[in-house]
């Protein structure tokens, strides 16, 4: 009866900050427990916007306090740190909330890399905003020092934005897999996984930027053979015509609606937009798998086909 | 004849900033792929002195930029973060060699928490420095505001001092020996692990302290069953008096002659002192386990008996 089930945690299961983030994985542990409880096999993903921001940041006034001692610091290397940061979280409280119910289950985070494509166009046209604003004196010495991408924010100063390339492979695979089939609670992928390509031979180099989660989530499940990709975020079910008199929360879709609505322009870039793609395409990769979007509190009732906007063939 | 190892890695196998970490661990890379090429599980654990003390730094700083948005970061977190960077370096370097071999496994960082104990007579008197220097005035300031224990550096500056208590056991021991048992190479228990403690119930709470990676590596070994715990340093073999004309280096010691050097005050504390109390746990544990202290190139002829200091009953 148990489903193999990929989770995308959003920003709303982790919080922002670090009180909040202790604070927003206790509920988001009772919501993964649930689904444990009911038998299911689940391998969480999760995104990690405001924490590689938070690193980021971090590293950068580190080297800003001692530039002769600290170089600047890759953003892969904030990735992996971030994936430490909020693992170590997260794993702890799935934990606890697992021995609460009586249940004995490892939970573990795996350091996790995803491969890119040098070739994706997103390298030659970097939209994701990361780390703090500057002032334009400061930007201007990134893009001198460091070749950094640099917009201007509405006014509220500089930013870094770096590409969001499309997973192709996740480099850790069989390690997961042989955690889940272990029994294991496996916690893989953090903020998308650290993005990476192949340079010569067998050599991975850590590429600047970010991987979009539910897209790493996506590949993730198509890999592991899942047999659900859920997507949570911020809404119980996806809407057409958002906002607008004739809003419609849809139940279910198929990939040839989805992409009806997605050439309509239904869905908010950078938000919406992703998830479905994301369900798309995992939903059209083999028959009988499922996505899911749904909030964090509904996913037992959405995987329970209650609630939740659900795209099947 | 494969032996299953667990090898701790110092300071030397890592170097101790970006740059220098990313040129270590190819060396460290080959040195592990060696042990593997000959049949034997390999289990990683390592330090993070540096790595900790950096990203411990880097926290402050951040902070220290922003006291309103950025409360200071636990050093529980840090401490996970340091297990992100300087696992994603080594699983990447490691994995690359094996591929360069023709050896097809794969290589996972879990992120590991180490239960101490509150009650351990370290947390009263914490000896080990960690992060930045201060000036007296900073240095106040972090004793009223956060309760810091801090110690005059010789004349250097202050610095904060945490404890290092024992660790007690591995949280994560299930996940690490399924992975293990699935044939994976495996790295654990980075920078000694996340010390937590037990508090109410199941909950786990971060320890502001640090646990030495030779003792961490020392009870994963025996909670693995591990047939060798290989504690890798910057010398090829122990030596008593050393320094001294009459230096004598040590091809083999039984945990007795070992407690007998000890309380000589043969070895010095925090450098040679705990790994020759980690290796004499770990032999004294169980019938047939033997600890070896060695170089990082040397650990191959080690494992074959050629070099090295070995103990074992």
């Amino acid at each position: 009866m148990g489903k193999r089930i990929v989770i995308a945690l959003g920003g709303n299961a982790l919080g922002s900050n670090l009180p909040e983030q202790m604070n927003a994985v206790r509920q988001t542990a009772k919501a993964i427990a649930d689904l444990i409880e009911e038998g299911h096999e689940v391998v969480i993903a999760h995104g990690n916007g405001p924490q590689v921001g938070m690193i980021q940041t971090a590293m950068t006034e580190l080297t800003r306090s001692d530039p002769e001692k600290y170089i600047p610091c890759p953003l892969s290397v904030c990735v992996a740190m971030s994936q430490g940061y909020i693992g170590y979280d997260l794993q702890n409280s799935l934990r606890e909330e697992l021995l609460d119910r009586g249940i004995r289950k490892g939970v573990s985070t795996v350091l996790t890399q995803v491969e890119v494509d040098p070739a994706d166009p997103a390298f030659r046209n970097p939209t994701k905003p990361i780390g703090a604003f500057m002032t334009r004196e400061e930007a201007d010495k990134m893009v001198a020092e460091r070749g950094y991408d640099i917009i201007e924010d509405a006014g509220r100063g500089y930013r870094r934005v770096v590409a969001s390339p499309r997973p192709q492979s996740i480099v850790e695979i069989d390690s997961i897999r042989d955690m889940v089939d272990a029994g294991l609670v496996v916690i893989a992928c953090g903020g998308g996984g650290i993005p990476v390509f192949k340079t010569k031979g067998n050599h991975l180099k850590g590429a600047a930027a970010v991987v979009d989660k539910d897209f790493a989530s996506c590949v993730l499940a198509q890999q592991l053979n899942a047999d659900c990709l859920v997507i949570l975020t911020a809404v119980e079910k996806v809407a057409v015509n958002f906002g607008k008199p004739d809003q419609l929360w849809l139940d279910s879709l198929t990939p040839e609606q989805a992409r009806r609505y997605i050439a309509e322009g239904q869905f908010a870039p950078g938000s919406m937009l992703p998830k479905v793609e994301a369900a798309v395409q995992f939903a059209e990769s083999k028959p009988r798998r499922s996505a899911l979007i749904t909030l964090l509190e509904k996913a037992k009732d959405g995987i329970a086909g209650k609630t939740g906007t659900s795209i099947s063939l």
